[in-house]
């Protein structure tokens, strides 16, 4: 890691806010997540957050939760199941099980942006040390077939520039779109022969818009043909661009810029070379959207085993299950009572 | 209206598609509606739509189908209820209430970009005649304060460019952010002498970050202080700004690109000139936010009662009640027995 990566943590590894302001506030209210610092114990609910995983719907990022929680053996007491943290903020999902949140971020630069202003702030309230975050997600492939996982090394936009561009008062201000080169490595070394597709990593190109904005022919507007487009998309190919989606510009410059590392995993719904339609039928499309969760569970699951914390000896969920098969009858009896 | 806004539309009033593409396909699948040109009757569905109202959250615009419902005494067949249409799209909700859609676009322009030109889409296979569109949502004030009801005269994004500037196929185009002239004069006239408030039009700031986009000093990030922030909020409220959001920009110029009147009816938090945090409570927020939709429902009723479509000899909702006395003791009743 570069040292210009590790500029805004603190030696502890705490995250470091790039606001003087906050330390002044009486309070801080987390407007978008429903939590504040002075109404919430931050570092009671959220101090032993180790993986932060964020994705665009709330199904997704529900999913994750109970897949991850089977994953790595968490257990919750009985009687409890996972609630989302967030649900008066009528705007994101959030889950926590154990060190690992599961977080909905929407569509789009400016929804993934608001979210990781107030994550960021919440890492520093609740002092979590050397957080990773990743980004779960689906994009077009460029020169990929359907199914492709791709892991990020860098992100750039509609015009190739490898940053943020913002209006702030009025200036416009650059943030490096950058992403964490070693953690890129070590996910693509966590992908296994014996995987039956591919994963690779290359420059992920983000974009303001769905249709017009990634050269799609079928929006509501279209100025452009069938040549513009594969010209357009040829070109963007050549210069190592692999995927387009809406979301890792963003993602890439504010976890930058707050000295947190991340990464960006998301699997091609389609090749755009050979076509704009998504083509798989649902059960393929739900299998190929799993493939992102299974490289970040390898990774999470690698990390808590170092460290002794993977609990696998249980089994998935709240219950304690003693003989899975009795478990199932007694639940099948039960169904049956008036 | 200008000759300009009735561009795109047929001379039966059907909108017409900037995108010569649409008519050559097999199918037009809308994906974030979860909705297909081929898979779904769309004239039998949405051909009555006249107005479309969008607003940030499903939640909101959940109330806001069932409010438009009784306002407009539209009824539902007995034992019927709405429906969300697009739930399986997990992305935006919608719901149909006779002539109006409620429509749920999330946050930021991409999120709302990529709805409208869905949306757009779905009223030309409908063949809906000369849909009006609303935007319903909340916004900071400069120099208003919190619980003023604004309407917006045109939108500029956060260095005061009236347009949304969008790269296609590596150019950067830009689109006018346009709203209907007439349209918002007729919104201002339905604003009442008793209203407890005020109502008024003026110029719209559309940014791509809510914090550092906004002027805010409590993002995660933060380069300027209080001074140089209150600088640049009484700049932009000398060009004529009024209030700030995040959806504004695309709204306007997406729609006035297609040739679909609509307007953005917004309601302040609070008065940025005099702070940033939010600081009325719930119970003041919630009725704060139920004036956009109050103002709304005026035009859909006015509109609807000069076509002698309006049904206020009913009631609302989807129950044929005969008492209102009566059918909440046969409710309360009903809740008692085992």
């Amino acid at each position: 890691m570069s040292s210009d990566e590790e500029l805004d943590e603190y030696p502890d590894g705490t995250v470091r806010l790039r606001n003087p302001n906050i330390e002044l506030m009486d309070q801080d209210i987390l407007y978008h997540l429903a939590l504040g610092s002075e109404s919430h114990d931050l570092i009671s609910m959220f101090g032993d957050i180790k993986f932060v995983c964020m994705g665009g719907t709330p199904k997704r990022m529900e999913q994750f939760a109970y897949y991850i929680m089977e994953q790595i053996g968490h257990k919750l007491p009985a009687g409890t199941t996972l609630l989302d943290i967030s649900q008066y903020s009528y705007r994101y999902c959030m889950y926590k099980v154990g060190p690992v949140l599961s977080i909905s971020h929407g569509m789009g630069i400016p929804s993934v942006g608001i979210l990781l202003h107030e994550v960021i702030k919440l890492m520093y309230h609740a002092r979590v040390r050397d957080p990773i975050f990743f980004r779960i997600g689906t994009c077009g492939g460029i020169g990929l077939e359907g199914g492709t996982v791709v892991i990020s090394e860098d992100a750039v936009d509609g015009m190739l520039q490898p940053f943020l561009e913002l209006p702030v008062l009025g200036k416009l201000i650059r943030r490096p779109a950058k992403l964490d080169k070693k953690l890129c490595r070590e996910l693509r070394a966590l992908a296994q022969p014996d995987d039956p597709y591919e994963t690779v990593t290359g420059r992920t190109m983000c974009t303001y818009d769905f249709y017009e904005g990634q050269g799609r022919l079928d929006g509501a507007f279209c100025d452009f043909n069938e040549n513009d487009k594969m010209e357009y998309l040829n070109k963007i190919h050549k210069s190592g661009v692999v995927n387009i989606e809406m979301e890792s510009l963003s993602f890439a410059a504010l976890t930058h810029h707050a000295g947190v590392k991340s990464a960006v995993i998301c699997v091609t719904l389609m090749d755009r070379l050979k076509g704009d339609q998504v083509l798989a039928p649902k059960e393929v499309l739900d299998e190929w959207q799993q493939r992102p969760c299974t490289l970040v569970s390898r990774y999470i699951k690698r990390y808590l085993s170092m460290k002794g914390r993977l609990s696998l000896d249980g089994h998935c969920g709240s219950m304690c299950v003693k003989s899975p098969r009795r478990f199932k009858l007694v639940q099948q009896e039960s169904e049956n009572y008036d």
